[in-house]
């Protein structure tokens, strides 16, 4: 491949080319017409009124986009409610991700939560214990934030040289989302934090009342009690009524479905802290309390379910993020890392927020070896994988952020390979 | 109201209030249990396993937002399909509009457009005529901008005086997306402008064949062809599957469906430029060409939807916008436009985008006149509907973007008025 910005696809794109796609099936004559100062022709959607604006209360996408939804992999876990679905990525562009292709990750399904008797607890070590509506909380100062949110087990099927079969499920365990809610700090405020609280506890109201210590300085930095998601109100399978967004971390601590907080002097070492959400190094001993999502990037396209369908002009798209905070830099490799260049970045880059890259490149027809590096605001790369397997072996699940290749081969078709 | 931050509500969220409110209702009692050391009561939704991740492929809100919806006015227009819905702007937060409730403005009704054979088609004074496909158009260099997109007819039945029930019918013809596509310069480029060449036509695939001329010095600055909207491929009443994104102008140049560009001399005067979208003056004459949508704001909390619930503290919000670039300030005045105070912004404010704002105030009981005013990047500062009318006089539909006022009553029911 070779950049270039100019002459994208030359004549092929001209008129003259109607007359032979008009061949292969008429409705394409009549959608487009010719060119050659006769009218351009009617197509058929143009002749009849269509639905009026009582239709779609709440509208939904086309018809021809059906096959844009969240998928899982049902080996992966023994039941469906203690599982993952992944973001189509392939099909996603710029930095929001509809709120209905969100992953989702639950670990006792999705609770159906009455809004007006769902309460928020604020207890424990605090002087003046509080009991929150959704009607309190709406009240309160609000702030809206545009943040990534990954689950650490993210790319975790790799760990060990795996390949899936596409961007889907090698890195759709992410989404990025503008948030609305109260400021835990303001909240914590209310109640009163005794001096010697340092840890606090978040309880979801699911069947699996998954909980997780959260360290009260992350707490009173930057942490959301959100009720809003992308301008409405969450949705159910992202913690309806009520979730705790803790921006740049593991998605796991970021509970769904927020029913309690409890204030301690110490981590509860509950099980999604111990047996779960743990990193198993080399020498046998587990990495607790790793909260941070790294900087991490991935090409959304091509990828392998978006090959590359004709030489030329192409556009190499993908995605990066850091949980440190800003992305300040993105290198994409196109012979699996031995020359970079430098993609433009998407404005506005923000903070603990998926940032859009891209770079013009040109397709020759040869095979072609794709990577991404994302460097964060902290100066910290993103590592190979072998880089990654030196300081943390090979039996880890959780924080894979290691450098991903697509291979392109030569008809345009992209695997999920590992360069060593 | 008095303006204050800190003690937002006092006592009355004390944890002591639950045993009121579950005498009202035994299942707020299991949702919320007791702080007295005793371990808080399970609620019901906690007690049994939910839906798991195959039971939405593509989510939905919840059931208990089933009220959070577009809504039309039947006396409107003498078709619904061609006519306007309303954005809910009562039920929504931050600046990023859900897809599914973006306000819908139709001329003939929504086509049902197969996108594979849909063409966009770029004729008239060009050295090459073009056709794009839609694959095509996706691999063109992309770019990706949220922008707000306003009806310029939004407000415009509150010319004469007349009051809308609440803020989605008086505001709720404007929504902000995250747009993706090509910028129209690249393809325009690629096409071959002829230099005498001053403006488009660009037209819409739908029953309407809605086309409206746009100077081609806008067209080169920062419209895009786009076909992505919030992530994914705009919705079928947005334009599926192409849709003409002209910045900060008004609604009706951004064309739907979009499939022909023809470039020309002058403008062609269809009927959307004459009999409609044109500003009708005191002296008689119209207005032509009116194309931006200038400064605006409006207060969403409190608003006739969602009235004062109790004294005491009240975050007031809205949002604000200009067709001209980014806000520089919103101002609020809590006596009908005697006395002023500056909002907050909510961060990242961008160029033709949405901008929320908020200021904590305190309210006492008494009727309040809550107006918002908005500034922009170029001085523009939104007009009072006297200053509006002396300009405008009282015969035009279109480009109301006067101060509005909210009075609160001592009940905190809202109702919309006008200070004169």
């Amino acid at each position: 491949m070779n950049t270039g910005r100019r002459g994208f696809f030359g004549r092929s794109l001209a008129a003259g080319g109607i007359a032979a796609l008009a061949a292969q099936h008429p409705k394409i004559a009549a959608a487009s017409g010719g060119l050659d100062g006769k009218p351009l022709e009617v197509p058929d959607w143009t002749k009849m009124l269509g639905p009026g604006v009582t239709a779609a209360p709440y509208g939904a996408p086309s018809e021809f986009e059906k096959d844009v939804v969240r998928r899982n992999v049902p080996w992966l876990t023994v039941s469906e409610q203690a599982s993952i679905n992944f973001t189509p990525l392939q099909d996603l562009d710029g930095i929001i991700t509809p709120s209905g292709l969100c992953f989702e990750r639950h670990h006792g399904g999705v609770p159906a939560i009455e809004p007006d008797l769902h309460r928020l607890v604020i207890h424990g070590m605090v002087r003046q214990p509080l009991i929150f509506t959704m009607s309190d909380l709406v009240r309160f100062p609000s702030v809206s934030r545009i943040h990534f949110l990954e689950c650490p087990a993210n790319g975790g099927m790799e760990w060990k040289g795996a390949q899936m079969a596409g961007v889907q499920f090698s890195h759709g365990m992410v989404h990025c989302c503008e948030w609305t809610g109260v400021r835990l700090s303001t909240l914590l405020e209310e109640a009163g934090v005794a001096p010697a609280a340092k840890w606090l506890l978040a309880e979801g109201a699911d069947a699996a009342a998954m909980t997780r210590s959260i360290p009260l300085d992350k707490a009173l930095d930057d942490v959301i009690v959100a009720y809003s998601q992308n301008g409405e109100r969450i949705r159910p399978e992202q913690g309806y009524p009520l979730r705790l967004i803790v921006p740049g971390w593991e998605g796991n601590v970021q509970v769904k479905w927020l029913r309690r907080l409890k204030l301690g002097e110490r981590p509860w070492q509950h099980r999604e802290e111990t047996s779960k959400y743990t990193d198993l190094m080399p020498d046998g001993k587990a990495r607790q309390f790793t909260f941070v999502q790294e900087a991490n990037s991935v090409i959304t396209a091509p990828c392998p379910e978006k090959p590359l369908k004709a030489k030329g002009f192409c556009e190499i798209r993908g995605i990066a993020w850091s949980g440190r905070g800003k992305i300040s830099r993105v290198d994409v490799s196109l012979d699996g890392g031995a020359n970079w260049q430098t993609a433009e970045l998407q404005t506005p880059v923000l903070d603990k927020c998926l940032t859009r890259f891209r770079l013009p490149s040109r397709w020759q027809g040869g095979p072609v070896f794709l990577q991404s590096r994302a460097i964060d605001e902290t100066g910290y790369v993103q590592p190979t994988i072998e880089q990654l397997r030196q300081v943390r072996g090979v039996n880890s699940v959780y924080h894979k952020n290691s450098i991903h290749t697509w291979r392109v081969n030569q008809d345009g078709s992209v695997d999920n390979v590992q360069v060593l």
